[in-house]
């Protein structure tokens, strides 16, 4: 607040509302000001903030902009990247606003020793529940039968939920990185690409394996062992002080080689925590330098069409010296079924 | 476009991308100017937009952002309400930004004979997976494990996940109206309180039920028949050409005669469809008129700090006689275990 002469900052944006204050309603803002933090809720959030909030808990009625004080001329740091066009005119009415975004996230990139061992729980449950799950598989399940045994498992081991749209994708349609599962058997002779991830505790584990379901063609499995060669490369690209698109550029140098570099359609990975997408990214252009104590994915991926796609990922910590790699999951080629 | 003079519209929010396109991808743009309808989206939905849209759809490298002209001094729409303001800054360069919100949201609120099928559809799927799941409640049973068996179910019956995170509450917890499953058991003498919702095609249901746990104290009933009475005088006073508003005051009628009024500390009900709450709001101040085809939810609850809470849901569609109720499920006392 000193260093750009703020009277107030108001945080919007949930997931930063509990990064600094614990609270985990669906409903809050955070407002810091001469006189302290104080956490906004709704009714409904009463009893539960009360529990939760590392400071002060104000119930308020009805809109949460209500219980803002109207002092003019005031300068109010706001999340401008985060906050809708709308909040932020319906703010403006208060004094002048100036972007702080950057400043509230910055912090939650590198993780504590608590978070780490958050992640690394959530991480670690995320690949038991494949392996639980991965014994009730059969050859001719549904795709969405198969997710549908992963989140349960997710959850019967104490995860609130998947931290996104658990993908289990057979065949052609593992082409597509981002398939949803269908109604489809998973029939023998394709790829089977699973790509999950938990919440727990509110931090999130993202992992992808790509299996071989019955007899596969040599393709298949060269395909595969050029994805994971790349995603050694990118593991041993990992390391304070590395720029992040240093590691992408070690990824695509491997698949350039077995003529794969424009089957690798997206960046190489992210930093992920209390939300599964977070910064750095680890994309073509990516000048942030890696810090110890950020936990990032790595995960190249190559999708032919028609054919389909292998992916292997881990979620890892960024140490002084390398990674530490948090997924402890087998990634040796392997036929399921 | 032309009752406002638009140059062009760019509808950015996904979930409205979806609803005029069908592309259901995480990453997408619309832009409707004198040329048509684009979608715009990055290499890893190439093979899905190519799918789903029922437009042109073009794939871009790098931010969507990138790919539209730049021709000065147009007209051009945006979601400001949706947006974020730096977002809005960043398309500020390309013209006069005009908020068309609520344009772009208005035609989503009545449901189209098609929409309300698929809302059906998973509104049946909801009360299925919760009568396959109360098979499995055993008195003693954690939380958690029955909200994992809730969302299995859900995802054996075809729905794509659930649509919020389910609530399973038992005890004095079922007081937090907004409560996480925990770790703890579920013990007799206590509420059990579960609210659930699937997204099925894309489509969200919604149903919240209470129940007695073995052995109940006669006040606990009498609680809860308040609430299902309330919960009556709400559907009652649903129709098309009624205020949001009054349905809720005919919920709060019946709870104030019972002296419960206070301890409802939420709007009667919400509008939903391919977000889980969507306009209308039913609430205090709530002037919206209801209309034909709108579906919405009817949701009193009573919560008292200590000793538990009551809810019950149903989703209803709005008619012009009166409100259907898409919810089967029984809504009269049942004790469990």
């Amino acid at each position: 607040m000193q260093s750009q002469k703020l009277d107030a900052i108001v945080v919007t944006t949930l997931v930063n509302v509990r990064y600094y204050s614990g609270f985990t309603g669906s409903n809050g803002w955070l407002v810091a000001d001469g006189s302290g933090l104080t956490l906004l809720t709704d009714p409904r959030y009463a009893i539960q903030a009360a529990q939760e909030a590392r400071c002060v808990a104000k119930v308020v009625r009805g809109p949460l902009l209500g219980a803002l004080t109207t002092r003019k001329r005031r300068r109010i740091g706001v999340e401008a990247k985060r906050i809708s066009h709308a909040l932020y005119e319906q703010l403006s009415k208060l004094g002048k606003l100036v972007d702080i975004s950057d400043a509230v996230e910055a912090p939650r990139y590198v993780k504590t020793p608590a978070e780490i061992e958050r992640i690394r729980a959530s991480v670690e449950l995320n690949s038991q529940a494949l392996e639980r799950s991965l014994k009730k598989f059969r050859v001719g399940m549904k795709e969405r039968d198969l997710a549908a045994e992963i989140e349960y498992q997710m959850r019967k081991l104490g995860a609130s939920g998947p931290a996104f749209d658990t993908i289990v994708a057979s065949g052609a349609h593992s082409a597509l990185p981002h398939a949803q599962p269908r109604g489809e058997r998973i029939e023998a002779g394709g790829y089977l690409l699973i790509d999950m991830g938990a919440c727990r505790d509110g931090y999130m584990s993202d992992m992808t394996r790509t299996y071989g379901v019955g007899q596969m063609p040599q393709r298949a499995r060269d395909i595969y062992e050029a994805v994971l060669e790349s995603q050694h490369a990118g593991l041993d690209a990992v390391k304070a002080g590395k720029r992040a698109g240093a590691v992408h550029a070690a990824v695509v140098k491997v698949l350039a080689r077995h003529g794969l570099s424009k089957q690798f359609v997206h960046s190489t990975g992210h930093g992920l925590g209390l939300e599964i997408h977070e910064a750095p990214r680890l994309g073509k252009a990516c000048a942030t330098k890696l810090e110890a104590g950020m936990v990032v994915t790595i995960e190249p991926g190559v999708y032919l069409e028609g054919y389909g796609g292998v992916r292997i990922e881990d979620t890892v910590l960024v140490t002084e010296t390398g990674a530490e790699r948090l997924t402890q999951t087998s990634k040796a080629w392997t036929i399921l079924g």
